[in-house]
């Protein structure tokens, strides 16, 4: 079939929207009509040509949300019309690692995600004799897609695409973050470094969790007062700190934090988390992704001495079990969306999407299908 | 009254035992007629002059076993004629650490602890006018010392003093380490790196939490045979692996290390710890102390990606809730100290085990006082 979508030819150039050839799903496959997709950093990521990993030509896009419309040969878990958030990490249930009870990080399908292919090895994306990849085993920059049905959320059929589809990955990692990895209790203090995309929902997860202190740290003004809506206590301009960041951070939470996140993937900022957590038993973790190569580092003192360094990945929630659970929390206005969608564009102007990324205007800009 | 002690007038120099002068017990502490003390990497560490934090004059020793023989005002938690092992981490059960339920790094007399004094700020040792340092709150090269009654955990009578002496660090920090820092699970795979002191308690420890299997990392293949003996399955020397390491240890385990501990005091033994940890969970913890100013790095996707980074001092042991635990499991078998306790000498020949320490003849040498 033919589908209309976002490809990326070349690192650091502009996404051309054009139609693309896609194959129906195989064994085990759903075809889905993508009805959102968030555009997030990770997207850009790679386009901008900083992954060293990236793969081209490649539809980005794996925050996406939308209907099942087909289904290959012996798919039993989605059917036909259900409403489904696609997922970067999928949930197979039946690999060492779901087995494990201890990582949301599935492996079955690892290999060829990693290399921009559909589980069987090909691509089902192409133009002409061309073939172009898969991008996080998602590629929701298109009104169409193929998974497999492991990688595919089953969700409630009154939540809106247009909001939900942030479920796929920002509003996951950072409210998983606070819930499932640093599993943050009643009355903790948290300091949360990068007050965007993923670093709001720290701050909205960890008051979910009953946090006292929610501190959470940006170069930006303009984001405290959104912040302060969702939760924030205490907002940190570092530029604005006489002094040791880390210190003013200890003195401000009374003796270190409990638990605290870096959101930013700035390794400088990964070991000032780590550091200004408390003696015995404060718990850092790296959310953020850092450019290649780098690294972080710190005194095995600061270990030694109880602190615990960890990192998460899509919030370790487990997809196909935790996505439906969060999409509920949105329906039932535990947590906030709608006011992170700072902007909406169709696919034809995908593009500005990367700039209002750069000027730090949007939190999330949303690409609805129509 | 009149003691004799080792003292340490100088890094680097031989200990000299004399008599000194030692002030009795004020309120809250007790006199302790030293009965044994192991010689620990630590007391070397800071003898040498390589520990930017030591003081002197000092009396070292940190790892005893005595009887109190006199009380000051307000004791409550011990007699005289208490057996008692002596604590470094002290465990008052009222400062914030302690209430805590997170930690045993009580905090309680922290800042004169560090620097060389009891909790009142001055020091009980002298010799004419000189004031001599305590050390780790202990000193136990000397027959007789004084600490807070937060500092001793009363033991049965009828446990040797020679043996379980060693619970009061190299022990309680390599059990512990496994049981109260990592929590290691029956089943799980554990890597040790070094097969000291502390890593040899690690192994046992491990096999008491039921491992399946435990690898042990040396370059002394005279190691192997006790660390055997006490539970090891695997026993890895690096010169006689061709290729990384790290790569050998992931596939000895199967995929990574459930656990892994460092035990040596290397930073690029911490790095491979943790790098040799399984994708998803796997969780290495340090022990060793590190040299003066070195730094322990990684590239943050080792966390990301679900491995946890986190240290143990004392082996995450409450002093005076869980060392007479670890008295009891000694005293029913389910430990082994005997074979780790390669040396006996009296006082007067103390320096001797130092020597011992560097030709890596000693597993831990015990000093008796007669």
């Amino acid at each position: 079939m033919k589908t209309r979508a976002a490809v990326a030819y070349e690192a650091g150039k502009p996404l051309v929207v054009e139609d693309v050839e896609l194959d129906g799903p195989k064994a085990g496959e759903v075809l889905v009509e993508i009805k959102a997709t968030g555009v997030c950093h990770t997207d850009e990521f790679t386009r901008s040509g900083a992954d060293p990993e990236g793969l081209f030509p490649v539809i980005f896009g794996h925050e996406g949300a939308g209907v099942v419309v087909d289904i290959g040969p012996g798919v039993t878990s989605v059917a036909k019309g259900d409403h489904v958030i696609l997922l970067y990490t999928p949930e197979c249930r039946s690999c060492k690692s779901c087995l494990s009870r201890k990582t949301n990080l599935c492996t079955a399908i690892r290999a060829t995600q990693g290399r921009g292919l559909m589980p069987d090895g090909t691509s089902r994306f192409s133009i002409g004799k061309t073939k172009i990849h898969h991008y996080m085993g998602c590629s929701t920059f298109a009104h169409h897609t193929v998974l497999p049905e492991i990688a595919v959320a089953k969700i409630r059929k009154d939540a809106p695409f247009d909001k939900v589809c942030y479920i796929g990955c920002g509003v996951t990692t950072g409210i998983g973050a606070v819930i499932y990895t640093a599993k943050v209790e009643p009355g903790a203090n948290v300091v949360v470094f990068g007050l965007g995309g993923i670093g709001l929902n720290v701050v909205q997860g960890a008051r979910m969790a009953g946090a006292d202190k929610i501190i959470g740290i940006d170069l930006n003004p303009e984001r405290e007062a959104l912040a302060r809506k969702l939760g924030l206590t205490h907002f940190v301009d570092p530029k604005r700190v006489s002094g040791d960041l880390v210190a003013h951070l200890v003195e401000l939470t009374g003796g270190g934090a409990d638990y605290s996140f870096e959101c930013v993937g700035n390794v400088t900022l990964m070991r000032q988390a780590l550091e200004c957590c408390h003696r015995g038993w404060g718990v850092s973790v790296i959310i953020g992704v850092a450019g290649a190569g780098q690294e972080i580092g710190t005194r095995p003192f600061q270990l030694v001495t109880g602190r615990v360094w960890k990192g998460s990945a899509f919030g370790g929630a487990r997809g196909r079990t935790d996505v439906p659970k969060i999409v509920d929390w949105y329906m039932d206005g535990k947590i906030d969306i709608d006011s992170l969608i700072t902007h909406k564009l169709p696919l034809e102007r995908i593009n500005e999407s990367f700039d209002l990324m750069h000027e730090g205007k949007s939190i999330r800009t949303v690409i609805e299908f129509t």
